[in-house]
């Protein structure tokens, strides 16, 4: 039923997933993914694979997507505006990779990477995705390399993706009620479609080019800090920079929201929260501190690439 | 500008929350409520009293709150329904006192208490609250005191208060992504005003007396277990439990989606989360465990008052 390009993708995500499981376990040196297959009753099912108490990750997620069914309403309109010429979609196929890492250490980020793809029946498509950095202390030197390396995949494409994708990030990690950005965020995109200077394949291959990026860069970040110890200090704040990550994805993140309300699958949907968080009342930085100038940064909108 | 009823039912919360404090303190027998006087830039603001690190309470929180301004316009169709023969409404008055508390012993429960009142500058207003109790240990005979003593309560004012405003928290205090309700429930009413049963006199003595509970019946609960040990299974599965909290409180409750929609004091908003949480992948209870009794309860609606 699907398109031949559907299971290509499909084939790439379980790859990447895999791959990138490897990869990470090799980091860790401890722990090993455990695998959870599951179905969804209205068609379709995933694999989720899942590493808790390693070395370096405390709780991560790894998972791998594919389901099916009949278009809900709010997408028919969304579709009928992006392909007017195609004839009414019935039927719909989501696929994808997500993942979120919670590392123990305060010293190494949390990170965020999800790239999905979309299609109809009728013939119409779309890829979506988005990487993004959460470091417990803001550093400058790893923060430019993470968006440095962002950046770096962008250009290969076109010269307009990562100012226009970072931004889309930037806005969309946002907690509205804290007045902060979640991290130090990324690129996001959607709804990426061939138009006159990109063909399917361009954009096939940019998209997987950002899945690819992934493990190298984020291994980059871990290497950083991985043998350094940390203080108490450290873990309390890392224990409250991860209840501001439990804000954004329970109250503003559109995945979770869409898989809470439509009966999703919830141990997938919510393993990217944290093993532990914390949440003090008026917690107050102390002045000229590491977390003080971490908070300086998420108050504001900075350009990190050069 | 505010009504006569407006300034009496003022002072009232303002001694209740101060009484409640001083209550709680006795109780703990370590730590004091510190205050916190804060403004809110369109009108009004409130007092919140929290108590953090002490022998029973972990983090809680007794706040006071008189805010005022124009009526939003969601509010203004919901005025007119209920009172249809007043004048437009321009202004509104909203105060109230909420609770909740977190006790570091698992034995010992989470409780919930808010009682609210509203009114406009054209005469309409309205009564609302309720308690709730969210056990990590569900018990046969503090669930069935709990219960029986709010029953007692609402059997003085109307036989038809009790099963009505305990279905109403029933159906509240359900975390439906996870098909389980926050805790034992309680009651929960909202929008109490005259009728031809009950005069405002009458309405406002049962919700005076529905806040003069709150103590007694809450301490009655903490005596039960509070010179009792407990193990790391045990706090492993409060934690647990209080991620269940977290969820309801960011996803679900009216209150605090308003509060973030409406750009409210945030610290006095998210007061009402744990100091620490925690989610794991996929948890399961152990069979015939006392975790696994409890979330046997918390999947049903059952009667607990006789």
């Amino acid at each position: 039923m699907f398109s031949e390009r559907a299971s290509q993708i499909i084939d790439f995500l379980k790859n990447l997933q895999s791959d990138i499981c490897k990869g990470l376990e090799d980091a860790d040196e401890k722990s090993k993914f455990r695998s959870d297959l599951w179905e969804r009753e209205e068609g379709g099912g995933g694999l989720s694979r899942i590493i808790e108490d390693g070395n370096i990750f405390e709780k991560g997620g790894v998972n791998f997507s594919a389901v099916d069914g009949n278009i809900p309403g709010f997408l028919a309109a969304e579709i009928k505006h992006l392909f007017p010429d195609l004839p009414e979609s019935k039927k719909f196929l989501a696929t994808g990779v997500s993942i979120v890492i919670h590392p123990e250490s305060p010293l190494i980020p949390i990170i965020h990477m999800n790239i999905r793809y979309f299609e109809t029946d009728s013939g119409a498509f779309w890829f979506g995705g988005g990487i993004d950095l959460t470091p417990i202390y803001v550093e400058e030197i790893p923060g430019k390399e993470f968006h440095q390396s962002l950046k770096t995949v962008c250009d290969k494409f076109d010269p307009e993706y990562y100012p226009k994708f970072k931004d889309w990030a930037d806005e969309y990690f946002y907690i509205k009620h804290r007045k902060e950005t979640r991290g130090i965020g990324g690129i996001f995109f959607d709804k990426l479609i061939p138009d006159d200077k990109h063909s399917f394949e361009n954009i096939f291959e940019f998209w997987k080019n950002v899945g690819e990026t992934f493990l190298p860069t984020y291994l980059n970040q871990i290497n950083k800090h991985k043998n350094e110890s940390y203080t108490d200090e450290q873990k309390t704040w890392q224990l409250i920079r991860r209840g501001r990550y439990v804000e954004f994805n329970l109250v503003y993140d559109k995945g979770t929201k869409f898989g809470l309300e439509t009966n999703g699958r919830i141990e997938s949907i919510l393993m990217s929260l944290p093993k532990f968080a914390s949440w003090q009342y008026d917690f107050k930085t102390t002045e000229n501190s590491k977390e003080e100038e971490t908070l300086r940064n998420l108050k504001i909108k900075r350009s990190w690439a050069s």
